[in-house]
């Protein structure tokens, strides 16, 4: 079977880049993709497979592919909204659609996945076990698609799961892989405090708002410098410090708010307590009252190391035109909602090099003029194809 | 001479009410006090003195009343703005001027003024001297209309100036006196800083100006705690904090704005010398540009010791049933440009008690309920015309 | 009276100075006033008065001087203790008590009293009322002499007290007073703040207390700059920050100490509560445990209004060519426990000035080589008799 | 010559192990090592090598092996330094030298280098190319013994070098190694700040220190929170803050002394960069003067990633007993100064698993209960051993 799909692969190379090509043309901002979704489920129209729609929060899809063969259950995840940026890049199939881009690359995760996954439906008398191929809505906005749809239920089943991001650090036919935390998790906080307002020449008739929040601000940074273990990541950004006001008066309170990232849930769990006990300490310290949102998102993320062991041997053993390289990546700063699926199912999310043909230093993923060698597209497939076909060999062995 | 002009204004004390009313019915705004310029003006139209118009930034008025016998040159000031205050009182009189009130009893300053100075018109041939009648626009507004009226030159002459401020810490009956430094100087300031925008994940790639800025709040509150004499008074207020953004993105600037004041000249020089090497050193600390913005407005106000003495002795020595008791008021912490007269002429600017009858907790100066007891107005022009009589007495003796 | 008071003080001029000299030589520190007592007490031995030795906590002694007529009790106080330092003048008086030396001038104080109190004992009967002469032992050092003294119950029959102090601030002759609050009250406090020590390389494991103890005293700068009117005086030093270590291991507790001063009881309470509020919030943002220790000792000494007018008046109505001229002092920075007296009876504390003749910048009390123009002893002994009598007079009126 | 190689070490395990115990019981601190330079040197004695002493900075020894045949030259370094720590193990050979303690396993480094050297001396005739063995003292306190020996240009020459280190990280018979930085670099750093003494009372004559140190240990909180890469490990302790004092005395001048860490040489450059910019903004801020020392010392240990790789693959690819697994290990927070040869020569440092049989929770390096199984030191040496012949042979290849 292996052979097979990677002919068909072969074969449908043009036909994903025409699909990529149609969606990046057309991109709808996360929770809002309605066409998108449509022309994900005209896909299946005609083809002998179960489709769910609307599953989770939103335009979430999953299409089963039960085998011939009874089996595992594989999960294949995609994902497929796009950005608040104004495209900057001059490509033929550039956005239609004023100020959304597809500047992160699912365009091309959805192209080759939908490829595959048609391919699958043809030789599904020859899989051992089912293939779930997972189009996830709103990856780009928290709350994010995959909490819902692994919420739904309806993936529960999972013996595994796998996705894989384009990234441009390698070129087209490197395949990257990272054992453990991965993508950093994150947490949005608002803190509203609380004094008094007053007239400036005299602060002791009011409580100053912005004297408690400054405060805050400069004890905050120890939680990064002193409370996290120095060899984990944890960063702690205040992006919004809204005191405005007028000059000779003292403002009765202030807005902070942010974002927090950390590489592992240990650095989460330290970030989350003692962000807690400064906020708490400022009420105390100033006698304002303190109003804290604190909202974790994204999971850090947690590739199984078997399985990203699995992926990388897999991968190494393949002998394919266009796989042509294997190496670890580094730890990634962002995040990723794929960390939901990895927290209930063991999975591995990897990376596929797209940096473009000739390009020394190419626009990262997030910036208008990103652009990918779609070379990596097939490159994404085959990869997938082939873990695919082992762990459900290997698990049927 | 004096018992004239005592008989003289105790015959027009309704005359001084109706025309605070009036004024008070009709307040107009710092540096746009049109009508009551004009009204000002047409008050002394038929009067045997030289007067003259636009001194200064604006609307300020200069009455020179010259005296029969030769002597010294005194100068007596009024303050005639309004402020951006909408009115709450009931009083029959209340403002037509939605939005602007006569807040600050700038009308009752007015008031009586006029009326003296039509009584030393009347009585100039008996006067030993010159009496500068000074009418000054703007007083609430920085830079104000004071410094620009003595900067015409006009005024280099006196050799003393007087002013008074009605203030509802004593009822109508009561002058107050302060020696020395009596109402707090003032600056505005702004501090831009400008650090490198960046994404919240890699504070590394960014400047944080929101941690510069918390920085720098929390350093300049050691000016007041360490830098000043503790038995002297400072202020620094930071009102404004803009630093407003978006909860995962590093701001590049941010902009703050305050007030400082203080007690006299070596406080202000202390917190400016200050300020500035806090900015400079956020500057070198963080690497980051500070812009400054650095406005003195009004100086601390000095009372010269000789003469406060001189009027409390004075007034102390009256035998006058509405001048009923003078005692020493406490520093005050606004500030008020009539600084800048007494920064180049010795004088004394002192109080006049105005609590309504029966009001025990009146509303201050500046509360849009303010309101005083009208007596003190025929109080003020007695109190003013033996200080002025003594005064041109004293220096031909 | 009044006349052979005066008279026989002026007789006794040298015999002061000699007393002052011989205690100058002979200082002993504070509750170790040993011989100083004695002195004080032989110098009575022999005359008709009720002495009482070891009043309060020392050698505190009142001597009672009962009138020959009806009327009020007034006390006169004089301090008698030294101070740890060691002389630096080359008067052929100088300390033979090596590290110790009267350089506060408590050696007139009591120089002086001896002598007007042996005038009085003298003129008794002619004494409407009666006269306690308090010689008070451990000004210097917390708790002091005065509080112990007055809690004896032996002083509660006071209808008013006073005391004068010897200050460079003007020559002899000069007398200075001050109403309503005129020295600084004052808290001892002790802050040790318990974390966790660690490796220098790991502070995750450890709870950095070098780096709490560091945010405390940045916050504490709030307590002045922010909390108090500034009107008003007050002050938080922390005098001593014990946090030495090795370079490279975190410090588990350090311990910070220091020196708070206020201008009236407002201030007071306003600091002590704010102190324990950002204490309590240390605690809270860095979860470290926080031991404070405060202690307020001497309370902001408050000068009867209507009493120090009664001083004023009276000497500035004295006809004496010791007694030369009269002026308000400014507020005083420094502490003195005369306060708790004043905490109980009315009363006023008022100066003397003893600036040597010749000399424009005088060293302060507390110096090294701090020295009095001698002359002013006698303007003490007769400041205080005009006061005592005119108090005596007009209260038996 | 590996299989002879490997034979000669089976048989020589108790001597190594008598070697080892022999140093642990005569341990001696840095820089004092006289006896167990003499034990090294007295081992080579009749041997047929050349042997240089006192290399560097003290005791450091090189012993060359001269192959017989032409190839490349290979250094092998063990320290042999003890730390100042009182044992409190039970072992039979405990120290002997009261107070000092081979408490790093440097004693276990020593036994099988030495073993080793000899086996290699006996096959010199066999090998290819040229061996260095490096007995390097002084490795537990800065400089350190290896930056001189290096400086000594006697290992110039080298075209690679390998250490190992026992870690009790894994049984004995697991290798670990890492790739890229593996230990983090050092700093130590004094700053002394000198601003001006006072009393408590009037912080406005004085410039108090301890404010300016307490704002600098917070300020220098964002060199790790907001300048180093979140993905890059940096600590910055401040382990003394000296500024113990007097209560209510302002100090002139404190002393603050701290620890930096960091794991690549991009970091140290930051925080480098950011401590002198904070200090001077220090000095600017409060117009103190700041006195810096900061003396990197050990640089972070950059092991050669294809070196690394060549060591795993080496000891991956063998077959025997006792080397009985290859694994990576994390990257180690301490220092070493192995780190400066490897800042010149191409190389690897890797780990030798040294956990007591039956221990679960061992004691680590540096605590006075730390102890090893005696199997790794033969481990140590197979391992060392056959990585110089892969190393030799491939480089003749």
């Amino acid at each position: 079977m292996r052979e097979k799909l990677m002919e068909m692969l072969d074969s449908r190379k043009e036909e994903m880049i025409k699909i990529r090509r149609h969606l990046h043309e057309n991109p709808e901002l996360s929770f809002k993709e309605d066409k998108t979704a449509k022309y994900i489920v005209d896909f299946y129209n005609d083809k002998d497979v179960e489709i769910e729609t609307n599953v989770g929060n939103g335009h979430g899809i999953i299409v089963t592919i039960q085998g011939g063969n009874s089996g595992k259950t594989i999960g294949l995840r995609a994902d497929f909204d796009a950005l608040p940026i104004t495209e900057e890049t001059d490509v033929p199939f550039k956005s239609k659609n004023e100020g959304v881009m597809h500047a992160c690359g699912h365009d091309a995760h959805t192209a080759y996945l939908l490829v595959l996954a048609d391919c699958f439906i043809q030789l599904k008398d020859e899989i051992n076990g089912t293939i779930k191929i997972i189009h996830q809505h709103a990856e780009e906005v928290p709350p994010g698609g995959a909490k819902s749809m692994m919420e739904s239920g309806k993936l529960d089943d999972l013996d595994a799961i796998f996705g894989i991001h384009v990234l441009p650090l390698a070129p087209a036919g490197t395949v990257g892989y990272h054992s453990g935390y991965s993508f950093n998790g994150r947490t949005y906080f608002k803190l509203v405090i609380k004094g008094k307002g007053g007239h400036g020449s005299s602060p002791d008739k009011a409580n100053d708002s912005i004297v408690a929040g400054s405060y805050f601000v400069t004890a905050v940074q120890t939680i990064v410098s002193r409370r996290i273990n120095p060899m984990q990541a944890g960063v702690v950004t205040i992006g919004s410090f809204d005191g405005k006001g007028t000059f000779n008066v003292i403002r009765d309170s202030i807005e902070i708010e942010g974002d927090i990232r950390y590489s592992n849930k240990e650095v989460q769990e330290v970030i989350e307590q003692e962000f807690h006990r400064i906020a708490k300490g400022i009420e105390e310290m100033f006698g304002v009252a303190c109003e804290v949102t604190y909202t974790p998102d994204y999971p850090p993320l947690y590739n199984d190391p078997e399985l990203t062991d699995f992926v990388a041997e897999v991968l190494n053993d393949v002998k394919d035109k266009d796989i042509k390289k294997i190496e670890e990546f580094p730890k990634m700063a962002p995040s990723d909602d794929f960390a939901y699926f990895l927290e209930k199912i063991p999975g591995s999310y990897f990376y596929i090099g797209c940096t473009p043909k000739g390009v020394e230093d190419p626009y990262f993923n997030h910036h208008p003029k990103f652009d990918i060698d779609e070379d990596a597209i097939l490159v994404a497939a085959k990869a997938v194809g082939q873990v695919t076909c082992s762990y459900l060999e290997k698990e049927t062995k």
